[in-house]
């Protein structure tokens, strides 16, 4: 028993240590890890979390396929996930109503988090930059601190539509002349979709430069009857990547996988900076029985959607301002100081999240249980 | 069924749409994906792979593992992995034979892969110096440029022996003024580990520039009888970081789960890099049960060790080059043409891997089957 017994980790010596430390790198110091707070409360409404755990057949199944995979895993994974992409093809073609796209053309990774560190590492680093439009998801700054990406922000328009138009967006692309745009849609944390008009100015804008027009769709599947897909002009903007992810409408936030789907030239250039072998035999083997069980998790996001329109007409008759959301959570002004809302719902044991404009709360639409839950601890944490 | 159709990916319109395809990073220029090539073979001794895959009661508890995780898979895994950093703060101890290191001190990412990219993100990047010495891991360099450090290597010894002294790596640290030093041992693709006093002098020529130090132990359950895990020094230097994987003496390559013991000050850098949740619920799941079956999975390492050690006196006896090895593959110099060698072995259903020096290849070991044919596959590849 040697060696760790001195280490400064476990013991006092720790600060005498302090001083032979290695250097991270200048631009960090101070940095706290990126993460809402997890607490254990009855109704967790803060990080838009799908309320409906799988099912047991689900469950099941992934069990099945599982176990099928573990025989081998010995050996490293299928590095380029073919079935698992072959099947995320599949699935968007029926889910936004376009053909079919080919499996070079979608790309999956970790979680959309990866594939949007993949996205800036290999058409941002330094000297280049990104333009995002606030109020925006948190991340977006860390994914181009990352990958040492410039981090610029043009504003959405004021509360409650937090709009964008074609002309903003091309004002803001014409004033930055970044590489990179990240439309959201529905965004986050507002909820707000875009329109097809505006999706388009910001791929035309971009073009000139040979700019990369990322739209984030994470929240896609919950947006309303007629609220169209960018996936469908995908096909006319070369330089535009749909980026999705799993956590949401399937459920599946604790298995880690977002995708992207682009030309596959697009596809190409992340192939060069992923990790070999990142997406491991069993995530490919889980994503795939979910996308199997589409039918059933599906229903669910329909239940989601009426929930949440639902909470969005009590939100409203009872006076809030409340974003028009297309997403699986509300963005919605209180009547009183946000942070005593925020605590006063959390002593209920609700929990929501404090992002986007003072005065403004974000809420999850969780299962009809936890959205009364919520609506009835509003009452009394937010009285008119 | 609109939008893809006119998708450039899947129509003859492609050579057209190139010129306004967005424009990576000009170094990445005609770079290709990294990775081996996955070829079906009888005997794949090309990736140091374990040949051994879990047993019918690990996949099994695999199961019965992730079908408890799945049930909660719509929520977010725990982002600090803890309870699975206790269990390898646990095996750790055992393996090394050192006390067990506080939780705070290791972290786990998906591979080592992610593990050394956070490392080079957190203590590299733009004006910063990473040193390697050749011959080493092919990923190295990926992880470097991916993170904008400056690669730099220094060379080992001569042939068979690769050897680095306390005096080569000082003087190397001298000349480069790395921010990071990479030493690696057992070291890919020669097998070959290091003396504790060579660790030791590079922790000491970093310490006054607050370097980092990271000893890359992937294939450090397969060292030889009396050799010592750099982990038995950690305590000593609180700039040093060891890795390790899953991959290879747990036969998980599949499941993609690397870690590293360091100063908590190191982890508590890293984690500002890390992407949140990078780490899955049934990723931490997989891992932890296959942890829980380590007396199984480290008996099969014992197996292997005899028959490199075996493979080794072989390719000896025959007259070939071989350089000691302390990992799960030997790295031997062929008699022809290695190009010829290694497709006189494909040939004869055996996949090798043509890396290091030039004249030599390297063989995995695999089962006592799968290496009887290499021995009968190289007395036609490689005549004396």
């Amino acid at each position: 028993m040697v060696g760790m017994s001195e280490n400064p980790a476990a013991t006092p010596a720790a600060t005498a240590a302090e001083t032979s430390l290695p250097a991270p790198r200048a631009d960090l110091a101070g940095a706290e890890p990126y993460g809402a707070p997890q607490l254990p409360v009855t109704h967790a409404l803060n990080v838009n979390e799908n309320p409906f755990g799988p099912s047991a057949a689900l469950a099941d199944d992934i069990a099945a396929a599982v176990r099928e995979a573990a025989l081998g895993l010995n050996r490293y994974p299928d590095r380029e996930a073919l079935a698992l992409r072959e099947d995320l093809a599949s699935y968007l073609a029926h889910e936004a109503g376009i053909v079919q796209p080919p499996v070079e053309s979608v790309w999956a990774a970790n979680g959309s988090n990866e594939i949007m560190h993949q996205l800036m590492l290999a058409y941002g680093g330094p000297g280049r930059t990104a333009l995002g439009f606030t109020p925006h998801y948190s991340m977006y700054p860390e994914y181009a601190r990352d990958t040492f990406t410039t981090w610029v922000t043009a504003s959405r328009g004021p509360a409650p539509d937090f709009a964008l138009t074609p002309e903003t967006v091309t004002a803001a692309i014409s004033e930055h002349r970044p590489d990179i745009v990240v439309l959201t849609s529905p965004n986050n944390p507002t909820g707000t979709a875009l329109d097809l008009d505006t999706v388009r100015a910001a791929a035309l804008a971009l073009a000139p430069t040979r700019g990369l027009l990322v739209v984030d769709e994470a929240y896609s599947e919950f947006r309303r009857d007629g609220v169209p897909s960018a996936l469908t002009v995908l096909g006319e903007h070369p330089g535009m990547v749909v980026t999705r992810t799993m956590s949401k409408a399937f459920a599946l936030a604790g298995a880690r996988l977002g995708y992207l789907v682009a030309h596959r030239a697009i596809v190409d250039a992340v192939r060069v900076v992923r990790l070999p072998y990142h997406l491991s035999a069993v995530t490919q083997a889980v994503a795939r029985t979910a996308l199997a069980h589409r039918q059933e998790l599906l229903g669910q996001v329909e239940l989601l959607r009426a929930e949440r329109d639902a909470l969005a007409a009590h939100l409203t008759g009872r006076g809030h301002g409340v974003a028009a959301s297309d997403a699986n959570f509300i963005l919605f002004r209180t009547f009183q100081d946000r942070s005593a809302v925020f605590e006063g719902l959390l002593a209920r044991d609700v929990l929501v999240r404090a992002v986007g404009p003072e005065g403004w709360l974000r809420v999850s639409i969780g299962t009809p249980e936890d959205n009364a839950a919520f609506r009835t601890a509003l009452e009394e944490a937010d009285p008119r």
